[in-house]
């Protein structure tokens, strides 16, 4: 760099010199140029570099949420395993095991080119085939990076983030059919409704499509995950019915889950996850941003619990372990939509509120006779329902109303529940979805599989 | 950029054709000045810019430590559980869940504006009205991490990572009393000493209270965080007394745990999660110091299981896994005060004390018949103690002394010890903090929760 | 900055009054050296705090892989102890979690410095002398870290996440010798193998030894940890000899595993693990890389598991998840060799042929009477094999070949193995290595360790 002066440096005793004022002066003012250009070639360098550092910044977030995201399943199995009875612990852990599985599977084969065309889509369906293409058979140096998502993330954090997102939906199904539903079925059912519907559902909004158009608001999936799950895991229930002796004369009866530890070691996982699934939604490391929504995503998450905490007192004069856990998911589940437009003090509200519907709503569903062994319906679809709406109500962005919430919610619900139906309707009608009475009651774990759960004997 | 040359390439032909020297020397000059603020107008941007992203580094590291300490509730979740008998499960899992929650709303409600005051304090109290309202109400958008922390990270994630840490001081508590304690009881302790009484006595260093100016030095909190709970710990389990047929005829009885397992899964959750709450407490990602931090953190925590695999064995006679976990947490409490001072021979000096420590002292106080169900007080108390007088020993710094070292020690001791026994006894004379002998000898899930921890049974 | 252009802008006045143009001419000329050479010192100094950042930036990656590497041992711990019989569950977690501890002493006192010399060997020994003593004496704040590692991380974190690679070797022959190795013998084997015989072999591919030379290729270790561990497993079981009861008039007799959950629990923290284990090994946080690296690691562990749950269905007719499990992990460990080198749809072909592979694996080995608890041989070896020639076949970089990928198999191969047989056949020749028959029969718990790994006991 220094060496650029020298004429300059030559100048300054040589002008000293001479008359030759007037080349000196053009020699000065090349001096100048060059180094000014030269500068100015090195400060545009730094743009690039520090672009680079950022988006390995950025990125790094990105992996990171995906990982949290990918735990949260482990998060699902625990609660599922916990809260269901001892001789089904080995089928809820195959599906649980399985489902992240098929999730990512077909988000490679279809679901990531259905839900993110790559072109604006002002509509309702497209497929990416360049993009599947390119997935599938890109050389590992493949640069698929170059900027690509605003330098937030790259083309294959993209996909995995996204991946372990569409197996969440999938995986919510699994917790309210548990215990009597065939696992060829489930399996079916977890293929289509992962690999399509969701990626479709989830393009309108997220993949640029006629909902976000309409500019409704969903910020991390209170709708696009969790209720789309949610009309899932209801549909299946009215298919399904009850299990054998949940409801008899008028009454519910308890069927005590396996192990209250392992439903605590899954809430725990999954509030952990959600870290990553609402922090890794602002699709950057962005410092404000992302720290705010851990903190209204957190905030949420407890008066969930208390509210969870309050609304079991009250209906059952006891100390309900059981609500308190859902009340943490359901806060979670209802700040999902709006964790970045939601102050802190109305996430607070946000949380209590879902909190206590949990509850309500887990009450309501036994009185209509639907069995959902973990609350999956209560936490994840009334919960994403309010949690959507909530934007409407408490967004910072004015352009954020009930009534385009509503609309969202509306339109996603008939999407999900209808196709839900239909494919759980069709299974029903060809394959059938549910267990023998025999293998209901002996457990589906020494028929399916072979083995128990728990196998703790000791020696005399 | 380019075009800001252009007067300068038009003065190279011009100069020669006039003689115009002196305005031209002016263009000239003025030329250089116009093109080197432009350059340093650029160059000025990129310092803004590279601290915005090293502000974002710095926070993806401080909300991922964050994130770590929030899993070490799951870990104390897992200790405690593991190590207490089957019949208090579901009441020791109750109070692992909804501690971090108070511990998190309590620090929004106050402790956080008790904590850091936002302005020098050379005293011992004071509160942050304007932080108070700024989080409470405070719009989605608002910016309010501009210059925060010398760019270690946000406002939203110093509010997150020190409610982690405050909403671990009161778990610490919830293992030693357990499977006796009055959960009304429990709840208001938890409600005050974590609203209150750990964010003042925190103060006082963290502060940058009177502690911070006598110099004394406490990197991550063996004092300030683990003697704390450990002190309220100690006060609880005195005024409690021991557990029914914990003592008989001057022999210990052995009451076991219900599940090894879960009491490692719940040091390896904390040990994990002490890479957050030591690797955090740097407050940036500095590389150099946080990745130095992590290997005296692990080496610590390595000879800390040695020492308690060493203790028991030449105690017990036996392979004593209890005693080796508790030796591990040991470890990481003691190297907590001093993670960023000590050298990794040292460190692993400390941990290896800590280790055998906690054996003695777990035996001690069974001759004391103080009944700690899950040894909190000597891995917290005794080894938080060891730990923050280490410092004073082994520091690289020389103004880290021991008398400095024990002075700290004290005075927060009798003010978490003082303030925790008023509370208790407060409690004790009023409400009562004990449950029934009947409740107690049935256990507290059947009657305060109305399930049972684990329903593993099969159908013929 | 501004104040440099006083001088210029002195001039520009002053010029026009006089006619001392000469040294006018010199004045801006030395005002436009002052100007571009403070401009220059300044871009200078950018490039420094860029690469710092970008340090930063990418050691936070490193730190947190290195993490996610180390509660894989949590992971380890989880499937052993849920595929092993409940009267040796404590024994199993006592080995698991004194593992991680002998692998990070070890490694600080030799390995480190086994295996990295910090200069070219060409060949096959060294000792990093200097590297030993700036370790464990290096003051707190000494500065190890400038210009390492090319800036991909610190000299602290390469350390720490290179101990936690070697404690894993050791922890995957844990698994297989369970139930009725003597604790001892285990603890001996593991110092020696994880403290010399594992960091003497890496040294000669990640060391810049002899295979590195001869362009074998092994990112993240299918055959320098996983094999590495599988020979030493296999050299075990064999000198062991199958558990009592396990092959009873040529037919393989079942033992149930005391818990399911706990496998599924350790499958999962392994895949999140393999997150740090396999993108951790990019050795720096560069974007596309890592993100390429973390898909690929995915989609074979998901191909895994289904060609393990094929296989178990198509072999024993039942949804066998303990070969789904295996399968996950035979992917995961089929894909550690190639990660970055082979792209989505043959990534997804490795992880099959790996799924399947251990299930004919497993089978295989109890037609020959080796006795393997939880499959250890069948997923580390038979796939660290698989993988590491997968790289020969699938690579996108042409330099990798089949017959120097299986020349590097066979040379580990031979020294791993030798090594292993020659330390178990003196420890069996001397300590001996099996417990008694009374011990083995009545469980390992009840014998070394004083308590049983579950007390599930409610009173009446």
């Amino acid at each position: 760099m220094m060496k650029v002066f020298t004429p300059v440096l030559a100048y300054v005793s040589s002008a000293q010199d001479s008359l030759a004022v007037d080349s000196a002066v053009a020699e000065v003012a090349e001096a100048t140029m060059v180094v000014a250009s030269e500068t100015a070639a090195e400060v545009v360098d730094y743009s690039t570099q520090i672009a680079d550092v950022l988006l390995t910044s950025n990125n790094i977030w990105m992996m990171l949420a995906t990982a949290l995201v990918f735990i949260m399943h482990l998060g699902f199995a625990g609660v599922e395993t916990g809260f269901s009875q001892a001789k089904n612990t080995v089928n809820i852990l195959f599906k649980n095991t399985i489902t992240p599985i098929i999730g990512i599977l077909t988000y490679a084969v279809c679901g990531f080119f259905l839900m993110y065309p790559g072109f604006d889509v002002p509509g309702w369906f497209a497929f990416d085939g360049a993009g599947w293409s390119m997935f599938w058979f890109s050389p590992a140096d493949a640069d698929v990076t170059t900027g690509y998502a605003d330098g937030g993330y790259t083309y294959w954090t993209d996909f995995l983030f996204q991946a372990m997102f569409a197996a969440t939906a999938a995986t919510i199904v699994s917790g309210a059919v548990a215990e009597r539903i065939k696992i060829s079925t489930y399996l079916i059912f977890t293929v289509i409704y992962v690999g399509l519907v969701y990626p479709l559902i989830g393009s309108w909004k997220w993949g640029g499509g006629a909902l976000d158009d309409m500019g409704f608001y969903d910020f991390a999936g209170s709708t696009l995950v969790h209720s789309v799950g949610g009309w899932g895991a209801l549909a299946g229930i009215i298919l399904l019915g009850p299990r054998i002796g949940k409801y008899v004369d008028g009454k519910v009866v308890d069927k005590p889950g396996a192990s209250v530890p392992l439903a605590v070691i899954g809430v725990f996982m999954l509030w952990l996850g959600w870290f990553g699934f609402n922090g890794g939604s602002v699709l950057s490391a962005d410092p404000g941003l992302v720290s705010f929504v851990l903190v209204t995503t957190s905030l949420a998450a407890c008066t969930g619990g208390i509210g969870g905490f309050i609304g079991g007192y009250l209906l059952f004069k006891r100390l309900d372990i059981g609500m308190m856990l859902n009340g943490i998911l359901a806060g979670l589940v209802g700040i999902t939509a709006g964790a970045d437009v939601i102050n802190p003090g109305w996430a607070l509200f946000v949380g209590l509120v879902a909190g206590i519907a949990v509850v309500y709503s887990v009450v309501l569903l036994d009185k209509l006779k639907l069995d959902d062994v973990v609350g999956a319906v209560s936490v994840h679809l009334v919960c994403g329902i309010w949690g959507t709406l909530a934007v409407g109500l408490f967004s910072t962005n004015p352009e954020h109303t009930f009534w385009i919430q509503l609309k969202g919610v509306v339109i996603c619900g008939l999407a999900a529940f209808t196709a839900a139906f239909l494919i759980f309707f069709i299974l029903k009608k060809t394959f059938g979805i549910r267990v023998s009475e025999e293998h209901e009651k002996s457990g589906l774990d020494s028929h399916e599989h072979g083995i128990r759960g728990y196998t703790i004997i000791y020696p005399d």
